[in-house]
């Protein structure tokens, strides 16, 4: 998010660590789903790719394997029920946790970031640039993370979720959605494994901009409400 | 660092993750040194502890696996030196790493946080209550870790080292050193595992306020010039 925004990592060596997920590929090229180990791109124009190519590389994603879930069936559902009363009844604000959600969709708002060219921009710049797109009464699949605030600066604090239709011709960053109901399962993991590209050579040399990437950060998953 | 201050994991689990590094144990009781797989505190009164309870629990530790070294002989080292000159050689600033320095010390000071009993206060409240000690011209061993900027709300954010002399007599949270020739190891580490105590209930239900945790992780660990 600090503007190194080349992948470091393949989707082999990523599914590795894991057969679910979110991330984006090389130059922040869209928005991923993993699903079941198959890898989906949300690109900037709307349109999704089925990801074949195990060599493709990301510059950040997050995975897991899901097991120890919790079923989780939910009603009136949007981003309020997710940050009030859910984040309470599981106590999760201070742990990292995978949800699924699966169901009929009234409402669903997402971006997609456009692949960027070195130089590159730092992500307060690249927000800007987002592409949106909303559908209404759609058959999908809600996946992401929660992490605890005090990893803000180091991912998304809170949740952050993608979403991607049952046809798989619509995905992306998730920023609004709600459901009358929906169904799937939480995990809540008692360790996370942060991978860091310590061999490439533009990431061990580049300077973080803190106060920037705060701001990007906010700027780029404000809109969860 | 929040004000969770209960020890969650055992010495003996602890050491199933690395023989060396550096903690606290139950109630912020003084300052870890693992060396080797030896365990030592240093508490408030200034003297160190031999810790050979394998059930004795800490809160908060890091440990590695000493491995991949690369060898270090730095001439004229003080906080200044590592701050600097060596954090931009190494390439250091984006990643973790752990670093062992020996050598005979022109001048040490150190801290050591006393013991607190629930409720427990925050870092900052602590912070003002440290016990603080210096030795000149003393033999020992500085270890601990690097960690990048971002990770500041998580840990202590640059070096968090501690020492501890060759007699195993003066060991604490490193607040100043020099010595004029100090040799060892740099380990830069590629992935963090970051344990999480979700059983625990008081973690679980514990809320951090992320301005007072920023201003005491600024406190306790300031005084590194």
């Amino acid at each position: 998010m600090a503007g190194n925004m080349a992948g470091t990592i393949t989707v082999a060596d990523l599914l590795k660590h894991g057969s679910a997920g979110i991330g984006t590929f090389d130059g922040i090229d869209g928005e991923v789903v993993i699903l079941d180990g198959e890898v989906y791109q949300a690109v900037a124009d709307g349109t999704v790719n089925h990801v074949t190519d195990p060599q493709a590389k990301l510059p950040f994603a997050s995975v897991h394997t899901p097991t120890d879930l919790e079923a989780v069936n939910l009603t009136g559902v949007d981003f309020n029920l997710l940050n009030g009363s859910f984040i309470r009844q599981h106590e999760l604000q201070n742990v990292f946790a995978a949800l699924r959600l699966t169901g009929t969709f009234s409402h669903v708002k997402i971006r997609i970031m456009p692949k960027q060219e070195p130089p590159y921009p730092n992500l307060l710049e690249v927000a800007h640039m987002q592409a949106l797109f909303s559908r209404d009464q759609v058959k999908g699949t809600i996946i992401g993370y929660y992490a605890p605030e005090i990893f803000g600066s180091v991912t998304a604090a809170g949740w952050h979720l993608h979403f991607i239709s049952d046809d798989r011709q619509f995905a992306g960053h998730l920023l609004e959605f709600s459901a009358p109901q929906a169904t799937g399962d939480l995990q809540v993991f008692d360790m996370l494994d942060q991978h860091l590209p310590v061999a490439d050579r533009a990431f061990r040399q580049s300077e973080v901009d803190l106060a920037s990437l705060r701001a990007g950060i906010a700027e780029s998953e404000g809109n969860q409400e």
